[in-house]
């Protein structure tokens, strides 16, 4: 059994953790943290875990021993995982953050996009980013993963491919991304209350949005040529899924772009290449941990549109990050994660 | 022209008398007040209106002059309306104020359910319940309105015509309501999230609702006998609308309740009793200040069944006020009330 | 394991069914039929199953031998089971309905609201109302099941306990429930089109719905005196989830409601009693096989108002026939019905 | 008063009509066709319009004698209008087709895409595009309009502003397109239900769509260069509205989009480009017949994304038709049009 600690588990990252490890054969959740919640039964937050976890009590995070855990997630706004890493990591203890701490390579990337000053850059120097499908071996070896954005997962997953085999125009790359509200978290804003953003659409962070230098940083490392991208996301009205749509100049129009992405992905537990024509839906991979993704050359024009879509709270986040979690304790990687997606 | 002000116009109510006012012929709208967008032009908050109030911007409220409008309405929290009425009432200004100060008569009671002390018990006992089908010749001459609630007004279309005849057990009424996410407002609440309250159904306020003694009272204003209601308001994934399903158990098994409604409401503008058999659907008043009614005796049983939709904005809120503005002022009853609702 | 079969896979019962048994440890799918579709593959189908049913085929129902199964699901129309039953048990096959052939113990009742004669009342006769909550001994030693309505399912768990206790007007029933569409099937009708049934709310079949009968059958066995019930459906915006609102009026208002709940139900793997004052979403199930009871008295009054929700397609439909047939084979009542629901 | 007929009402773009011209001063619908609800009320089918056309009925197609309107709209499945169109044309009927018999102009891509032969190639030849921004003074004299495609007209207002100029790569424009439910039209369609589509996300028609070849033939006629463009469509899960994501790589990165698309506009009464920085929301023109514009440039790179939102049923069908009408009969060309938004 892994002794898992949760810090801030009271917004979407956090409940589906929960979630996920309630039917995690090898996972004992000792203790979650919450400031704001601290003395509250996790099950009357959240009445679906009912049966679940009715000895879970959030705890105050200065009250709560956590090095006595085998793993820490941190499910809280960035910032929080990098202020306790190095106590934990030195207490023999392995971090897994869903927020950006340990995301972007270069502190002062981090700092411009986060207005935050790094706490630890020589942890950040080790520690690992968590997208198993390009970094599993130094995943297995990891004290700590800084892990992935949901909109960074599809459009690397669906990127990458093309950039390793140096087939496209990497300069002008496209990313027009669509991403349920559980994205946004659970906070209370005007702008996503069901009478403002259901029967509604809209781009936002036309502009620049943080998830940006993270994937250009992550595309980059893959590309033998510059990387530029020009990311849109856009707010859909509905609750879970993440479909990015991609779009890329081919350079070598020969190349069978279908072949490729099987080859890439074979036998990967958790990307799932559909058939030639095929346009998968959100639905198709609901609450669970499994990307789809489908390739297409419209009209046999030099233009490829790769289609990806995911969960973005499972393989968006919390299913990667317990992904993660099974890869560094040498647990079979699909261990908690392999019930079928939930459709209608 | 009438000139009109409007107290608090950042929420639904607010945004929806500018959408209405927009398109009425005799309604000039003066100012509009806001303490928290003091400054703002209206189109920069509502882009939806640009082209339509391209000069109007929110104003303080301290430094606004109403005295200079010919009716203000308050669409803002309980207890903002009774402390302006008086210095407005005394300039000659008429109130129609959309929260909840002017309509309960009993000052202890609305004392009891809002936290407040009344201020102003003169002109709360001159003030008028602002529902046309019931106190048409009183709006006519009333200083001041007390603009119904959204579910008290279903509630009441669909039980009054019941009472009056005198052929239900009316200590046993039941109410089982349901609206759009947009009757609790425009603010930031992790409960009116959309990727909380979308694909999602519940009651809430089973053990008591604001909207229980405002509508007893109503009730029991036309009945003979002692009014008891069981109102359980439930919130519904969508944006507009209220479906009251309304239970009675008759007392006359032999009435004609179909004809008993068609009678009731001949020749009102904006309720439309429906053919036997019918059951409106929320959508069939979307956008539009009319209210259908469907009467069912289910199994030919002492139970009759009464389906009530409007729109919760409309004739549930901002569309009854401005019908009870026209008759204040002499206007046509149904001006800037006509648009066809928005069907699909 | 048991080997199994289901008969009409292509509806919302039968993906579910698929579904669940994906994660059943004692479960082999052998056999799956459909008329419309024999020859495609299921993910081909259902893309959201890709990798968990790869080799299973839709074939025709004629050239399927089912009865080398041990349990055959059907997941069809009402009227198919009843037509294969007798071959099917003599060949000692076990068989779980999930249309209306076996809930209905008088033919002529169930010829009346469906439409067709009965093709084996003998068998009928033995067959068991698949409610485990209530023939749990039963269900244990059935050769056939009767597996229950959607709404039934909601309206007896929150009306029984009252009934069996004797203390409310069993006469005057009164059941207000909503569901999500996937209540109603995937079928093509214009009326349940997102363009029409989104961002809407509607009652229907308010005179007479089929699941009334089977109802009142199930109330009438255990009370001991007549039960009238008024049942109105509802159809919600959305996909899954129903939403019981039931109203009793106590004819001995001393009794504790609260205590009478909670004992009646003790020990049920899948029914949890809510805190007093608890208002349980439809989503706290959404996925999952339990269904949420809260009880209330508002006001202090005689109406109790009884709060149920259920997943339709799990507690009301096939969750329900897999508790069934853990319960037929002697496995754990909650084999594959153990994962937590999916929220957000 | 301009009579009206409309041939094939029963669809969203033949209720969309009725809706608008209801509120139309100058519009008197005398005949409505539909040969599956001919002897229908159209109050009966469309409860929403209770009150406005209480007299009009559904007649069969062969028994209406449209010779004796002013103009006949087409809400009809394509092919239907150029077989009527002659008759009608040759009575000194005008003519308003809502699909796409009049839009191709060359018959040969028509018969290729809507595999039908044209049934009148010499009025095809006559017939004007009717998107009013791009070809008013050519409608104003028009006997027969093709009335644009929902998309080619959002793809069209954004896209054309920069291919006058001369400023972007004209053969690899991208556009990203969504849409509401109701663009498939009153089908009834497994796809299309509520528990398909909601909650959920998907591209469509990705290898090819009808919209492409009429959208790249009028943007073809705007550009000095040629034009290619990968057009990928989705489906919103919501009814109204759809948000068309452009992109395009500027050849003068100088250019001054912004400038060039405020001044294409100005003067416009239903295209609104929208101040530097903004993301406006489908919602923002709901219900109304006007088009919002946003021109980023991300980065300040070479990439231009232009926005733009329309209700798909008014600016993309019927409250175009309803702009072309007026044009064509002198009528102030916002009439019937002038409603502001539904928001929220």
């Amino acid at each position: 059994m892994v002794k898992i600690g949760i810090v801030g588990g009271t917004g979407y990252t956090g409940v589906e953790l929960l979630r996920i490890l309630a039917s995690h054969a090898d996972a004992d959740v000792r203790a979650i943290t919450s400031r704001g919640e601290a003395g509250t039964r996790v099950v009357d937050m959240f009445p679906s875990l009912r049966g679940k976890y009715d000895k879970l009590t959030f705890t105050a995070p200065d009250a709560t021993d956590l090095k006595s855990c085998d793993v820490v997630f941190f499910a809280t706004p960035h910032g929080v995982a990098m202020a306790q890493a190095r106590e934990l990591v030195g207490a023999g203890v392995k971090i897994i953050d869903l927020a950006a701490d340990f995301r972007i390579r270069d502190a002062k990337v981090f700092e411009k996009w986060y207005k935050l000053a790094h706490a630890c850059p020589d942890l950040l120097e080790e520690s690992v980013y968590g997208l198993p499908e390009f970094h599993r071996d130094e995943i297995k070896r990891a004290r700590i993963i800084g892990n992935p954005g949901c909109y960074p997962t599809a459009m690397q997953l669906g990127l990458v491919p093309l950039l390793e085999a140096g087939i496209v125009d990497s300069q002008h790359l496209i990313a027009d991304c669509k991403s349920g509200a559980s994205g946004a978290g659970r906070k209370a804003e005007v702008g996503l209350l069901l009478a403002e953003a259901s029967d509604n659409f809209k781009a936002y962070g036309v502009s620049g949005h943080r998830h940006h230098p993270e994937t250009v940083q992550e595309l980059q490392g893959r590309s033998k040529t510059p990387v530029g991208l020009t990311f849109t996301p856009h707010l859909l009205p509905m609750i879970r899924g993440i479909h990015a749509t991609l779009y890329a100049r081919l350079t070598k129009p020969d190349a069978d772009v279908q072949a490729l992405f099987e080859k890439r992905y074979a036998g990967e537990p958790f990307v799932d290449v559909m058939p030639p024509g095929s346009t998968p839906d959100t639905r198709s991979v609901r609450a669970s941990n499994v990307a789809r993704i489908a390739v297409h050359r419209p009209g046999d024009g030099d233009t490829v549109t790769v289609i990806v879509v995911e969960d973005n709270l499972v393989k968006g986040a919390a299913g990667q990050a317990v992904q993660n979690m099974n890869l560094m304790f040498g647990l079979p990687e699909p261990s908690g994660l392999t019930a079928a997606p939930v459709l209608p």
